[in-house]
This record gives structure tokens, sequence and C-alpha cells, in this order.
């Protein structure tokens, strides 16, 4: 792709509504484009961003035997009335009616599109346990969308749903799943993020686990034992066994203050700290909450009838795509991971008007390409200064550089967008050596 | 996969409600599942087919210098009323107002988002032209949605925005847009798809074409010409030059009538015909009326500030995928193109508990697997005809079968679907010879 054509625009200044980096860095390098309070479009370079974090996503879900389907952003008022969800969530779920005047909702997500998916085909203990998962958008008209992609009102989500004959299966699962977090994190480029605990357990509640990437722009704030392993969101650490899970991604905006050297409720020593971090996923064991509001039952292997016990696993895209600009950038642009970078090589024509410049840099272009090498080719003639903070917005991990003084050793420059990496190979062999170190670096 | 495993019921039955055969076998075949009038969710099998047609549409949309972007599904009304669309259309368009009482709509097309996406970006001639594309949930409140997927009210569709300096660059790239459209087709397995040219000119009107599958259960008329290139659809041979083409999709419900044998506008001649068919797609000549009322300019060569001419180009995904079931079934199930099918070869262990069926399938099964083929493999103790209906049902474009009297001489069977072609090869090289099949058949 040659970076002339690219559809969208990119500049230096900082927008002055952006505090949290990700944001301005998606605005600055035309990643993303405001729509409406918590509503964005997205341009070609984010999309291909999220489209590889979903490949990613989608072979870990279905390495642990997840199907993929999909179920309706519109659902009608019937669905969420049988789990009583209707009357119990609040104005972050829009409701409207159809021109039959027929109740309607936008889904904020989709327990209730499972259970029902599913009702008629689990009614034997033979055909458990299964996962479904989707990709699908979902509106949240949250009361305050900020920082850009990290907390708006429609995204994308990956929402898993397993179902199965009792508890202990759920947890074995819970587990695996648990695991697949871990590995979607570490291939996008997440390694560090941790996974907090909230265990409201004793009256019926549920366990589940929220995954946060530390970093100081976070809206969540964490509860950390330094003497054990005790982690908790703020909002568990506050509310103890009467708290619920059901709409995620609820937020406590710190209305009750956790202090440095506070007694840890488990090992009961005055070792509690508070982290900040962004939520980048969450997984859930819902018990029978909603099979059992929902009636779907299956009849176990001595004929008796029980509710199926389910979990719920959640990664909104857009949100990880931000994360993941948070935890690897500079004051110039992101600096994208290899695995969910845009291009791979963001190939450079310095002063592509100055003899020999263009030609090779075309040659190499094109052998890029038949390579299979995704390569972002920038041949316009403008400043050095202009090209190379367009590179630095466009984060390809890797820079190809064409340039008079090259062309005179005969060489190719290539840098690391993080610059710890940098060499010089012969031009006639630039496309192999690129390939090779794309090859390393995965 | 397993077939065991596959979350979704299969039953003989045609529902009572079907009237189109492709709606029949998207119950009968677990494809689907009613959530609402006009809104399914989708299972596993449906899911793999339209990721499929997806991808082979991604690739041409590439092919013609497309950028995949993507715009949001709720919108606000500010958008709609500067087109003036928020006013015009009727009640297809849902709109609500948020917790903040500020009014916005659900998407049904996105001229308008694509028009916002790139009103700063394309401010000088020198960007253009330009294509943005997406594949995106859109809603339209259908007050007649039926026949399964063919018309509902939630759909998915790759809707594409192209922009232009000017009418001639605009009428080159709708023809390079028309010649995709017919790969799109042919390659999803609908190489007879017409296209059907609505030209209400004259009037500052738009160029139009509807592509078109032939077929009895179409809800659209289209009037063929015998003696020339005629062919219109019903609403453009009786709108003439009134008609407008902002809402896509519209049908006129045969509300007049054309008889065979009447006169033809353009030839003249007696020789009008009428032709049923489902639109799989069309192609718009939109000019310049989004970009005058939403006020998108761009400098020309010489300075002068003029209006971008825009093209718009929309396939809907999941009648796409009907649209395929119902060119390609009998009446056991859909026959899918290997291009789309959800599995390329059904595995079906005939009589599983019988001697050495059972290690000599799941041994190819394996094979299959570790040699990238997409297969589905029944081992459950079920009898034939429950097994070969399910895997018609399915439709994989071929099945292997390992039975008792195959293993005793040493044979794996291997027939297509659509049963023009079979053979038996030896159980040895039975996974390469699958290989090569389906080599040859793609």
């Amino acid at each position: 792709m040659k970076l002339e054509k690219l559809v969208g625009d990119r500049f230096r200044e900082k927008p002055a509504d952006c505090i949290v980096d990700s944001h301005a860095l998606m605005m600055r390098g035309g990643y993303i484009k405001y729509v409406a309070n918590g509503i964005y479009s997205s341009y070609m370079p984010l999309k291909r961003v999220t489209r590889k974090i979903e490949e990613i996503i989608r072979e870990e879900m279905d390495a642990i035997d997840g199907q993929e389907v999909q179920f309706p952003v519109v659902m009608p008022a019937s669905l969420w009335q049988e789990s009583g969800r209707y009357e119990s969530i609040g104005k972050e779920m829009v409701r409207f009616h159809d021109r039959s005047n027929s109740p309607l909702v936008l889904g904020m997500t989709h327990e209730e599109a499972a259970v029902s998916l599913v009702r008629e085909y689990g009614q034997s203990y033979t055909k458990y346990p299964f996962m479904i998962y989707q990709f699908q958008t979902k509106f949240r008209d949250e009361a305050r969308p900020r920082a850009g992609l990290i907390r708006v009102r429609e995204f994308t989500m990956k929402d898993a749903y397993s179902f199965h004959t009792n508890q202990a299966d759920l947890e074995e699962y819970y587990a695996r799943c648990h695991d697949a977090y871990h590995r979607i994190f570490f291939r996008v480029g997440l390694p560090d993020v941790i996974s907090v605990a909230s265990d409201s357990g004793m009256m019926g509640g549920s366990i589940s686990h929220e995954f946060m990437l530390l970093t100081p722009v976070g809206e969540d704030s964490i509860v950390i034992c330094k003497e054990c392993d005790y982690r908790a969101n703020m909002e568990a650490h506050h509310a103890g066994p009467d708290m619920t899970c059901d709409v995620r991604n609820t937020d406590l905006h710190d209305s009750a203050k956790v202090q440095e050297g506070d007694i840890c409720p488990h090992c009961k020593k005055p070792a509690l700290s508070v982290s900040r971090g962004i939520e980048v996923g969450n997984i859930f064991q819902l018990g029978t909450k909603y099979t059992r509001s929902m009636n779907m039952t299956f009849t176990g292997k001595n004929g008796e009838t029980q509710y199926p016990v389910m979990g719920c696993y959640g990664i909104g895209i857009g949100r990880l795509a931000a994360s993941i600009c948070e935890a690897h950038h500079d004051d110039h642009g992101p600096i994208w991971p290899l695995a969910v970078a845009p291009w791979q090589i963001h190939l450079c024509a310095v002063r592509a008007d100055a003899p020999g410049v263009k030609a090779c840099a075309d040659a190499l272009y094109g052998k890029l390409q038949s390579n299979g090498i995704e390569v972002i080719y920038d041949d316009r003639p403008v400043s050095t200064g202009i090209m190379f903070s367009d590179a630095d917005l466009i984060g390809a991990p890797f820079r190809a550089i064409i340039s008079p003084r090259n062309i005179r050793q005969n060489i190719v420059e290539i840098v690391s967008r993080d610059k710890k990496f940098s060499t010089a190979v012969p031009i006639e062999t630039a496309a192999e050596q690129i390939r090779l170190i794309l090859t390393d670096a995965q």
C-alpha cells in the first residue's frame, strides 16, 4: 500500500481534549474519527490492527473448543424480560420500539441471546460441555465515555458463553479460558497483563476475574496486597459478598478510597497498595442465574432435570487495541508489536526525486509485496521530517530507508520503530534480509 | 471438528412457515435460529459460510484499491439531518434518544458516515480517487421481513463508497467495481448472476445496477426484453426519470404489472418478459447528492472549489449466503460450492462400533486435519440414514465414507454431495487422494 493513497489525516499537534496518550495518538495518526460522544469510525490502519487482534482471539477460542456464532445487535425486549434484566438494567441499555410498537433493545451483552440459541439443543447431558462465541457490536449508553477507545458507547466485543452440567466442569473450563486469555494478551504484545480475582463467594455470588493492564492512565483501581496474592478491583474489595457481576465493566469511580498500608482482608497484614489499570478482559462464572431464569434445562444421566451451569468471557477489541498502544508508544506515535501492526514494514523513499532513489525503492516495494510482506510505501515528495513523523504515527515495527546517501553506499537502512535495532543491508538482498528480520522478530 | 460437538439441531421436517427452500434448509440444518421478526442468530456452519464469503469480497474490494474501514451502527441524527434523510426516510429507520436526550439512529446505510469520515481528508484533488468499504451490521425496520435471510431487518452488509473529482472518473471506477462484483458472484458459486441496469438518467437522476440471481422464489421482478439488452427492475421500469435510489432494496411488491409481450421502451418491439430474481448486490452512481448536501468540497487543480462525485456499492452477506443455498441445493440440503462450504469434506464412520471402522476413521480424520483440510467428522453411534441425512444438511461438497464393507475392501469411498462424482481409494492413500480431489475442484 502506498502511504500517499491512505485515507485519513495525520498531524503533529495533540488534540486539546485528549488526556490519554492512546487517544491522542489514534487521533493524530488517522486511526479513528469522532462521530458522536463515545462513538467513533475507524480508518484502515486501526481496522488492520483490530482484524489481527480478532484473528488471534479466534485462534485461541477455537483452541479451547469454541464455536463461532453470531447473535443479533437488536433483540426483543421479551428475551431480557425472561432473565429479569429488562427491568434491572438502567439507562445504559438502549430501549426502543419498532414500527409495530414491539419493544426492542440494543445488545450490551448476550447472555440471554446465548441461552436462547442453545436452549433446545442442550436438552441432554450428552451435549455438554460446549462453548459458543462471537465478535459483535455492543452498545452501552455510558454516562461518561472517555479516553478515546478505552471507554466508548459502541464497541466490538468478543463474548463467549460456556455451558456445563456441573460446577466442577465449569471450573475446569474456566481455568482453560483463563489460560487462553493469558495467551491472547501475550500474543498481542501485553505479556504483563495480570488477572485480578473478584471472589464474592459465599451467598451464591459468582467467581470472576478481570484481566488488567497496569498503567497510570487506567480508570480502574486495583487493590494489591504486597504480602499475599490478594488482588481485587476496588468494587469487589468494597462490595464484598453482595456484589453482582451481571453487567460487566461497571466502575466505581473511586467513591471509596483505599490507603497504602491498609489491612489486607486475606492475610490481615497492613500491606495493601493501589495500582491503576485498564480492564482488557474479564471472565465470569455465572452459575445457573440465566439458565434458571430463562428455564433452560437438561436431562441428566439418571433422568433428572437440571439447570446448566454457565460461564462467560469477554474482550473488548477496540479497548484492547488502545491498551496495546498505551503500553507501546513514544511521544511520536504507537510502536505496534509485530503480531498486530497494521503493516510489518514502512518503506521510505527519502528524496524520491534524487537520482536512483525512486527506482530502487519501487523495486524493493515490488519484491516485498511479492514475498507477501505487509509493506506501506512512502514515495511522496515530502521532507524527511514529515516522512519520518508520519512513519512514527503509523507505527510499523520496522522501517526500511532508501536515500541518496544510501544509494551511493548501495545499502538499505533497516531500523526498528523502537530504535533498539538497526542495520544496513546491500540493496540487492534487502528484500530477503527484511524477510529474515521479520521472521526472527515473530 | 466432530459433528457430535456441533451446537445446533438438525431435523427432517420442513418448518411450516418456510416458503423458500433456503429458509427451510437453514432452519433444518442448524444454520440459523429465529430471534424476532426479521432477526436471526447464526450457528457455526453459517458463520463459517459467511466468513468465507466476506473474505472473497474483501479480496476483490482490496483488488480495486478499496480500504477497509468501519463506521458505527449507532449514529447521531445530526449526520442524517445534514443530508436531509433524517426527515425523508420513513419508519424503516430506527430513531431513538440516548440518556442525555440526544437523537440517534441505527444505520441502515452509511453514505452520511462515509462523507463525514473523509470530509477533511478529501480537501485537495490530489487525494482522489479513493474507495472505502466496511462489513457492518445494518438495521432496517422492514414492514414485511420474509424468506429467512432473504429479507431481514438486521443483516451484515459490505458497503463501499468511492469518491472522485469528476463524473468520468466515477464511471471508470464504477465499471471496475461492476467487474469486481461479477468476479465475487462467480467465486462464491453464482456465475449466472446478471446485472440489471436501472438508468433513470436525464433529470440529474442516477445510474445504478442491481445484480440479480434469477430464481422463481425471488421477490424482485425483472423486466427483460427478448430483442434488445433492456433490463430493468420493475421499480425502475415504471418509475422512469424521477426514480430515486437513495434507500436501496426498496421494492415495489408488483403493484404495477408488466405483461409478456408488452412494448420495450428502448427497442419499441413487443418483446418484454418478466423474470423473478433475488437482488444479491447493487451499485450506484450517487453523483454529488451527499457531498453537496453535507458540504464536502475539494480544491481543484486550478484552485476552484468543487463537490466530489460519489459511488456506492452494496452486498448483503446473509442474503448472498441464502441465495447460494437457493441456487445449490436438493430436497435434502444445501450443496455448498467448495469456496464457501462450511467444511470441505464430511467424514462418515458408518457403524463406528464395527471392528476397525473407528480406528480407521480416527486416523484419516487426524491426517486430514494435519493437512489443513477442513473436515467435519461424524463418528456417532447413529444409523446410516441419520448420518447421511445430517451430512446432506451440512452440505460439504465431498463425503468420505468408512464402513465395515469398505474396511474389508481396504477402501474409502469418496462421493460428491451433488452425486456427480464418486470414487474409491485405498485407505492408506486416502488423505492424499482427498487433498488432490479438493485441489482439482478449486
